[in-house]
């Protein structure tokens, strides 16, 4: 597959869970580049896990690693979806046991952030 | 709700998952109580995630980390649940891009060890 | 043990030291519940470690996990237990060496915003 | 302080904590010197924390950030320090619920290698 | 670049580097395929890093993440690369500060394992 | 060699890397003799590493444990070295790849406030 073929297929599925692409300028350019050709083109297109399933383990992942900044993004992703919200509050009391409370306490911390009060 | 109905609860969802109770002796005995009480009693069996979420999420949860002998046990749990091969080694491409290469490369010895190779 | 006996143990617990127990809407509902019952009211009131060593390892727990936020609760907890500052840096400087500097020196800033500069 | 002196001061206590001192060929001859004089000469000689509250915070932070080769070390420490079976389990079911859960069943499984079966 | 020219170059420079490129077999397919052409052929090749500095930024990050097995492989590449055994050693006594004492221990044991006794 | 040795060598690469030493009522006093005397003055003045390459694998490890306002430290340090942008962000780029894409993402934003937009 060409380059441009690859961004275009990451800046796709981008649009779809995020509501849009990062533009020029936005981050480092060959970082931007690479999230979305390797990152969103090559990887979140792929079979056998549909999108809600990258979306929860994405949250899951980014939760017990206590990444709060890119939690958030996948948080307004995940309502892009539509998740409810009972969903994702549900996984922060399940990964209380997984990561421990503090990750779950910054989990409710950025839904509240995203979802609302 | 009672003591022995919540390790009742609990009891039911770990032969579900994982197709066994720890007997007594198999691990500390106030820790086995909470294991089944708290974690699988109270927590595994609410509602707003489905069994097969919940095991997403948790083996997601513990590839980031790099707990390989809990994650071998979930995904005994997670082909307990019909969960195909195919399906577990997406996770694990895919978390490569959130915990980094070594997690997934953990991750893929530990589904050879579980699905055979 | 019933959940209301198991909430109010918690309560009493949190109450000696945070000197609060968090009311209804100061976080999701049913992870404020489990917070108080499960954690704190089944966990916290175990015998085998005074309330004060159960402190010295927790803080050490979120000290190395970087868990700043949490680790402000808890020293607010260590100082209304009358831990003197002295005891709490020394913490710091102890785990410098087994979870590195940085998470020493984030201790160290957690402890001026408690105690005071 | 000269440098044979923090040695020395290092070696007594690694000696009463853990039995017994690296000799020459033990491990790499500088990591050596720096283990046995910085670590243990400057660090564990402070005052401000008992030897038990230093085993205590340092068992804490190896089982929530897994390393259990070293928890297995100072988990003999405790032993040697006179500290019960029963204290050691508290802590790794406390610390399930910072760390999460596996790290809890990683520190009761290397506590079975050390205090036995 | 074309899906072949990625691999291609990818797996030159872990030929270089590793002194191998995986075979088919070796490791799960769609994951062997992302490794050489993603991860080697499309990050591996960049400028502004000499290869002996991406070995070294690679084998400080698997240090103080604990990732041991991976630390191997990237320790015999660092062989490859003629890096005496003093400079790897030395990462680790000084990684000992930004990641704790544990991780450097583990470091010191793989050393030993790949550059012998 | 004595203490005051020890803090001259210290204050000595302090001064160099980072462009200052840490004054009295900078940091806990017993923490910045520490610091200086056993960090820097022990450690970074060690044979085997030049300095250039301590800052990379410091910066290494700081980006993929998520210790954002240390690693502005050390990217003022690189800076200070006189390491051009562009290698910086190669780190970067390089870690995504070994600590997730979360770790990379914080770590240009820390480039972007220590360079400049």
């Amino acid at each position: 597959m060409s380059d441009s073929d690859r961004f275009e297929k990451g800046a796709e599925v981008m649009q779809k869970l995020l509501g849009r692409v990062p533009e020029e300028g936005a981050m480092q350019e060959d970082f931007r580049q690479i999230t979305v050709k390797n990152l969103f083109g090559d990887i979140w297109t792929r079979p056998n896990l549909e999108l809600e399933e990258r979306s929860l383990i994405t949250m899951a992942a980014l939760t017990v690693l206590g990444r709060e900044p890119e939690l958030r993004i996948h948080l307004r992703g995940a309502q892009n979806l539509g998740m409810p919200r009972e969903k994702v509050e549900e996984i922060m009391i399940h990964l209380a046991h997984y990561g421990g409370w503090p990750v779950a306490v910054g989990g409710m911390r950025a839904i509240a952030e995203v979802y609302g009060d």
